[in-house]
This record gives C-alpha cells, structure tokens and sequence, in this order.
C-alpha cells in the first residue's frame, strides 16, 4: 500500500473551503476524477458519486469530483462551464479543478496518479493509502462493500503503542457507526 | 396549420453546406432542439434524434440538431465546446447554432417557434408546415408513427392540377418508400 | 405476401369472445407470441405489446398476445397459470392460448407461421397480409413507423372500381385517422 | 436483536443438500423471499440476489432464494413450475419452498418473520441474529454496505475466553478476507 498522492488544485466548488486528504484523516476518501464532457462520466461516474454522497455520512465518506481536464481543453477549462455543468447536473459534493501541468500535458493530480482516463474511481482509506484504482465503471454492490470495509477497518497496520499515536486520527475511523 | 418558421443559423457543424428548411421540401424533418448542458437532451433527447437519423433514410428524414443556448452562455455559447461535446457523444446529424438575437435574449429561431425550453421536439412536414413541437420527452413508438404519418401523407391538401404544378416538390414525398 | 394462417385457439382471455383474423379486416393487427417463463417475453416483448395497446386506437390496431407454449408445458400449461401471470403483469389485451399439436410438438399456430421461438412479434395489415415476423426483439421506433405505414396503406393494389367493391373492408383501413 | 427463526421448507432446489441457518453460523446469510408470478422479485430482487450470489465469496455469504407462495397458489405451487423458473431465469443459488401452512394460509417461514409480501430482503448475521428485513426494493450501493459490514463483525458479543469457545463458529466470520 502507498500514501494517496496529495491533491493539486487550482480551484474548489461546491465548497467553502480548500480540502486536503490530511485533513480528511479518519474518512474513507471516494475520488471520482471526471470531465464534464465525458459521456461515461455523465452516465454513470458521477451518478454512482452522488448516490454514494447521499447513502453515507459525510463524516464516515467524503465523496470529492476531481475535474481532470486532459482534452477539449478550451471547451472545458473554465470555470464557468463547469459551474454551469454542475448545477445542471446537480452535484452537489466538493469539485477540485485539477491544476494544469506546467508542460501543458495532462493536470498534475492525474498525472500524480498515473489515471488513465476518465472517469476514475479512488478510494483512499481512513489513513490516506489508497486503496483502490480503477479505469471505467464499478457496480454499486461491490463499491458499497468496499466502502463499508475501509469504514470498518480497524488499526491492524499499526502494531507499536508508540506507532499508534503516532497515527491518532486512525481510531476515529471506527469511531462512526455505519451510516446505513 | 403553419409554415414552419425559417431557421436562423450562425453556423452548421456536421454539415459541409448550411441547410434551409424550403431545400428540404420533400422530406420530413425533425428538428431536436437542444443545450449541450441540458441533462434532458444529453440523457433523452439526443440519443433519440440520433436512433431517428439512423433508422430512416436521410431522403426521407432529415434529423437536424438546434443549438438554442439561452443560458450559461458563457459556458455553452462557443463554438468549440459546442464541437468537443458532438465529438464525444458520437452526435453525427447536422447541427444548427441558433443565431443570438439582438436584444440579448433568447436566440431567434427558438423565438420564432415560441419554445418553452430544451430538449424540444420539432416535426415538419414534407410541404414545410410545423405539425408537431413538444418541449419534454416523447416515447419512440408514438415518434415512430408520427414520422411515417408524414412520410405517407399524400396530397391532399391540393385539389387542383395547377396548385400540383406549383408545389412540384410535394409528390418527391411519396416518391420514397418506407426505409424500414 | 402471403395470407396470414388462421390462429388455432382453444381459448380467450381478456376478452369475452373468441378473435378471428378474418373479422379483423380493416385494422392492423399485432400478435406478441409469448410464453410466461421466458425472460425476453417478460422484460421486453410484453412490455412493447402493451406500449402499442396503449398508444393506438383499438380501431387501428389489435394487439393479440399468442401463449404459445413448447417447453416447461406442465409449468405454463395451465389456464390458472397464465390468468395469474396477465393479473400479475397487467396484461390486459386479448390473450389467445394458441392449441397443442395433436402430435405434442408445438403448438399449432406457432407451427403454421413457422416461428422459431418466443418472443415473436408479427404485423398482420388491414387485408390479412402477414407483413412482419420477428423472432427477438423491435425497437419501438420501427415498430411505430411500421404499424402506422400499415395504418396508411391505400388500396394501391386494387386497381378497378370493380375490384374495389369487392374488397370493401379494405378501404377501411384509411377510414381511421391517425390515433396519435 | 433476536435470532432469525428457523426455516420451514418442504423442499430445496440447486442445493443437493438442506440448509438450515444454524450451520450457516458464521457466514452473512441473505434471504430473498419471492414468488416467481410478482413482477417486482422478477424484474428487481431476483437479480440483485444474483449479483450478490456472483458478488461474494459463498463463505462469506450464502443467498437464499425463498418461495413463498401466498397467492395464486394453483399456478405457482408446483415444484415444476418454479424449477421451469429458476431455468429460464438462470437463477443458480439454493432455493427452498416454503412450507404450506396447516391452516392454508401464508406458509410457515413466511408467517415466522412477519412477513408483509413479496419481494422481501433478509440480511442475518454471521451469528444468526436477524439484522435486516426490507419489504420492497433496496438500493445495490447500501446492500453492498451492509453485507460488508455484517462479514468486518468481530465477536464483540462474547466478552470471556469461555464464552468465545462456546460459540466457536462467531469467530469464522472473521476468518474469510473480504472477497472483492
């Protein structure tokens, strides 16, 4: 398992402040990364983060879009398109605006994390690993059964008192009784 | 009945030559009006018109998309966003941009047909008469037989030899059999 | 063309009495040969059967579904069975039990229009012509365009005042307008 | 919490053997109560119990298709009937058929549970204990949770050494990874 790449963003919408996933220690972390003009994305990707936005609470899931531009640059970069994108589509969970990469290729978070496309979804435990990549569209049954895993694993990582501590947001992953 | 009003186009995409619905006398024509940010026509309306444009011969049917941006105009209102998004969604029937209107409100030819919003529904008749305009959805059976009604009608509506020569491109209506 | 095969019935449901292709001139008829545990019949064909008894004028169109029973016969054999599946599914057009082999093959009507399994959709038009026979599935889009390219069909093939005498009930055909 | 009554069936189809739920200790057992004429087990439950059955490792959880017939009992109350059904509809998990009850009403298992009709989702844990009972539809994403979070149970019930011996199955449930 390896830490979950931290996140380059240039903007958020549909939140008051700038998110980090240190901050979100102690949360299943879901990332749909999308484009608003990705059929697939509007379809299904998005739906599916708005149905898991709605079942959990969002102390236990925090459901974040990731706006991952890497084509149709100028149709999709602005901000005000995709403001619009997503009121139509009434999302309602934080966006990121992935930052654009330097060299023009494809946005940083992206690039960070190896995606291949769009859409994709992440999974980032209660301790920031991430645990679960995939490329295309994951049934509602084993996404929820994964979720719930991540929300109900305890601190067997951590066998030292002492790593224990160190890591303290861990436990507040069990803290929160299942949200069902 | 009414003439359908002429369409007022800044641009065609899909099309290497701009299309006037008095050149497409003689053939059916469904207009889909449309917003690329509208969930309705992304998730109905669109795939729709395309099932349309691949079951009838383009002889006898001549599907036409309407962009009719009336907000977010920003986001939808260029060209290229407009291309990226036919792109993506596989759109391949000839598509009309609404020429905006002066006075900054809604665009002229979605004035012109009074439209209630998007994704409307638009049949014309091979003679150029509207016969049909419904804002929502309509289920395919009845825009199946609707279409072939007007593929089938003959003409009546002129009782005199001479009016038959003067509306020449009326019997080219006939001419075609039923592509099915 | 050829004449459609009289159906071989043993009985009726949904209706009070006994349906014959011959006194059904003068309107298109639909039959939707089905079997109660077939999964495509259930999730499609029935469906699309009761879309068009819903859509078109009873005048216009007959829907007829055919049980057509050749395998599992003791399951669906029963006139108990097939009356709690057309209460469960709210079936409500005429439903003809299409009458065994004397041999105990498949049932008689099946094996006079030849059909290779349920579902079968045919399309009889107002003269008693066998238009259409589809094992599988329609979309409804052709469906609408091909019951009302029937609905339309003109005594093209009756070619003297005499002629057109004789088959009266074919003129009916146009006498109903477009139930849409 | 109590436990979930014991099951009365007459007899069980795609199983070679009985299953009773006390040698079901130690797996997530889910129960689809269903009767094959109702539309919504068809088109809705049945196969979300079938993705469960395809979802899941079969140690960690066990579906169980229950036919309770309390209704047209003539057309569904043949086992031959039901094994035409579970053909057609590819349903390969075991399932019982209810016991009829003596007095002739709704059959046994049925009335244990209090049951209100059909389709109705039982979720029992790896303990027995009865922990879900849904009469209607549930949606994939919570199920999928839901089970995840019955299999990630530790023994939290057994506080002593001793009591832990005694119900040596409990600690099964944990043994099994999660089997996405």
């Amino acid at each position: 398992m390896k830490k979950a790449p931290a996140l380059a963003v240039t903007e958020w919408l549909n939140s008051e402040q700038s998110l980090s996933l240190v901050d979100l220690r102690g949360r299943v972390v879901l990332i749909e990364a999308f484009q608003m003009l990705c059929p697939g994305c509007v379809s299904h990707g998005l739906p599916q983060a708005m149905r898991v936005h709605q079942t959990f609470k969002h102390d236990d899931v925090q459901v974040i879009g990731l706006h991952t531009v890497f084509e149709h640059c100028e149709a999709q970069g602005t901000n005000a398109a995709l403001k619009a994108f997503l009121h139509e589509y009434k999302i309602s969970f934080p966006v990121a605006i992935d930052a654009p990469s330097a060299a023009g290729g494809i946005p940083k978070t992206m690039a960070a994390y190896q995606m291949q496309g769009t859409p994709t979804l992440i999974l980032i435990d209660c301790n920031g690993y991430l645990r679960k990549q995939k490329f295309g569209m994951e049934q509602d049954l084993t996404l929820g059964a994964e979720i719930m895993a991540l929300m109900r694993e305890t601190d067997v990582f951590t066998d030292s008192p002492a790593e224990k501590k160190h890591t303290k947001k861990l436990g507040e992953c069990d803290k929160h009784g299942c949200s069902l």
